[in-house]
């Protein structure tokens, strides 16, 4: 283990700092009874002010761009250099925790903190974004603040209606954005060299692993399908075994072939029935159809589609064999973004010098990387996270997690900078 | 095969008065967009009144009994002879066909209106009774009718309400009923010296043979149950296929082996999984729970307590394997009621003398011979049913069928009176 720039005691107390913010932006939230603070909202807007004052605090110029987003810039060495850029995003669900998203600001604040207290400037300069939409919560489109600063908004978003009917447009106004001026938060390919987030998990393979920290190789694609199996309702009383079209033992049958083969094709892999619904639905009728959803996700897109295009082959073979009928509706579709190798190289040798070893792993949830990766090299590092829960206020993060995560952060930057 | 008692052209004309009376009946609904008539409504006693009017006209004496059933009674050559009993309910479920319950009664007026019009009295009296409540659809409890005539009301039953918190003694009390008198309904056990019920079959398996009738073996026995699997919920995208709980996964490998064991145990066996619920249910979460019912029948008790300690010792053991819990708790149960030898074999021989050879099978469904059993020897005969359709208006029977049962209850009406 090489020796870290970050000391355990200096990153105790950036850890320290980082769980009081996150507290302290757990309290602007739009709902009294559970944390919720979307796009655009005067919540947002405070979130923001809060934020910006810290990243000030840590020697960085702040401003907010055209798409709501808080920015800071920590100058190079050489003023105008590009930017090694760190963020996340500060928008939750509803009911949400207080470190998705959140995390990945404060450490990366943490960390710029640091370069300031010891008054290092990079070869690059390291710019901070606080992404005022991630989630989607408010208009269901995702990826509304990194899409900004891709330029790759779709005109159709700002007449896109929020539950209330108030378009992106109107909402933008609202807070004194102005849709017309969107493009100015896109950032020139040449100003960013990488992008780095830092994120809780999500997941229990860390915490499995007895893990602060983990290196991301790819956040998964995913497809998600609605699925339905067509047979005959009947008398559960009269119609004997073998004279059934029996919707649900159908799709139990794909079911448990969904789990078999996603289990032996490939570890990475994952597919999900979550949602079933049976009609006629009563206890003495034989169900005659049955709807459920797939969702399959994987780092590779071509394991995925395989994996995919078997499930499909299975589902109709059963209805057939059965003489029912099968269909299936894709409803989203998200590719798989790979993380750069030499922002995994760098995040890893940082991960090994602080926590010993690493441990390189599928991020099976979306992150704002996604769309940053359609422009510019990304590096994800995931930090434990209790029991794998999130979008739950019972989201957990331990502080000597964050210790780590923000001395294998320093370093990485560091190393990253310097070339 | 022999020579039947009734005539084709005979049994011809009463086939089409049975069909122009289903419809008839059909046309006394309280509800104008569906057939709807249940216990102790105006509906029943109109029904009623039209029902003794056509037992008249077959010869017989008529009265409504003490718990609202219309009784007729066709005199035997010796006044007073204990009596063959023919019948079914007259009561129907919610947007009901037009054929359960009123073709049994319908078809045993004609067979007594043979007699009558040959003027042909048997060493047995002949009576019809069209039970008042068969269904349950107004109070949740079931064969008022029939456990009227067989004297076992329970007390509580006169204290129950229906949906609108009408008791049965106030429903029976608004129709001109006593409920201090229940148990003048009941007979006397040497009344009664068989019981015949002609109902559709409300399964495929006749129409799958080609037959017109079938001869019952026995009313199968039944038990239902709520279970539940209860994993843990967790993100579809995170949570590797080796780290789940999933319950919805639990559920459908106990399904497949509901259908395979059932299959293979005994083709007179069936399972059901009617109603299945997933919980939190959204497609990118994995479900924490499951609730589903189980129904299971079959004609004989041992053999269905047998598969159904099988489907529960496996639910256990793949929760067990799986690290879940499950737990079922059954809320219904009834006993399987089997058909008296001497009375299937006058029914076979019936059947075989009108359409060349006979069916046995078991009943999935129940029926008023139930309750009936436990006094007196119960019969039934089976009337093909297109697609097995009951409990919906695409209830369909055909007159030549229906011509065919008629011709088979004069036939073993008249074997069994003369013994």
């Amino acid at each position: 283990m090489s020796e870290s720039l970050m000391t355990a005691s200096e990153a105790q107390l950036a850890a320290a700092r980082v769980m009081a913010r996150c507290d302290a932006l757990a309290e602007i939230s739009e709902t009294d009874d559970g944390l919720m603070r979307v796009y655009l909202s005067p919540e947002q807007m405070r979130a923001n002010q809060r934020v910006g004052e810290w990243m000030q605090a840590a020697g960085m110029t702040v401003w907010q761009d055209a798409v709501g987003n808080i920015c800071g810039r920590y100058e190079s060495a050489t003023p105008g250099a590009p930017a090694l850029l760190l963020g996340s995003h500060l928008d939750t669900v509803r009911n949400a925790g207080r470190y998705d998203g959140m995390l990945g600001v404060l450490t990366a604040i943490e960390t710029v903190q640091w370069l300031h207290d010891h008054q290092q400037r990079l070869p690059l300069a390291v710019e901070i974004v606080g992404f005022g939409d991630e989630e989607g919560t408010r208009f269901g489109i995702t990826l509304l603040g990194s899409r900004g600063i891709t330029g790759s908004w779709p005109e159709s978003w700002i007449t896109h209606p929020d539950g209330n009917g108030i378009t992106v447009a109107q909402a933008m106004q609202d807070v004194g954005l102005d849709a017309a001026k969107i493009l100015d938060a896109a950032r020139d390919v040449n100003d960013i060299a990488a992008y780095l987030e830092l994120h809780i998990e999500q997941g229990p393979c860390l915490e499995q692993d007895d893990l602060a920290l983990g290196v991301v190789t790819a956040i998964n694609g995913a497809r998600r399908l609605n699925c339905r199996f067509t047979g005959e309702a009947g008398h559960a009383g009269t119609v004997p075994m073998t004279h059934r079209k029996d919707a649900l033992a159908a799709a139990a049958e794909w079911m448990v072939f969904i789990e078999q083969t996603t289990r032996e094709l490939d570890p990475q892999l994952v597919a999900t029935v979550g949602t079933l619904h049976c009609a006629p639905g009563a206890v003495n009728v034989i169900p005659g159809e049955v709807q459920l959803s797939l969702d399959v996700r994987g780092p590779q897109d071509e394991p995925l589609e395989r994996l995919l295009s078997m499930l499909l082959t299975q589902a109709e073979a059963i209805a057939l064999r059965r003489g029912l009928t099968f269909d299936a509706d894709e409803f989203y579709r998200i590719n798989a973004t790979a993380c750069d190798a030499r922002l995994q190289q760098a995040l890893s040798h940082a991960v090994e010098t602080v926590q010993g070893r690493s441990l390189s792993l599928p991020s099976g949830a979306g992150h704002d990387a996604i769309a940053i990766a359609e422009r510019w090299p990304v590096g994800m590092l995931f930090v434990r996270n209790h029991r794998g829960i999130s979008h739950h206020p019972a989201e957990s993060v331990q502080a000597a997690d964050v210790a780590f995560g923000v001395q294998a952060y320093v370093q990485a930057v560091c190393d990253l900078a310097r070339g």
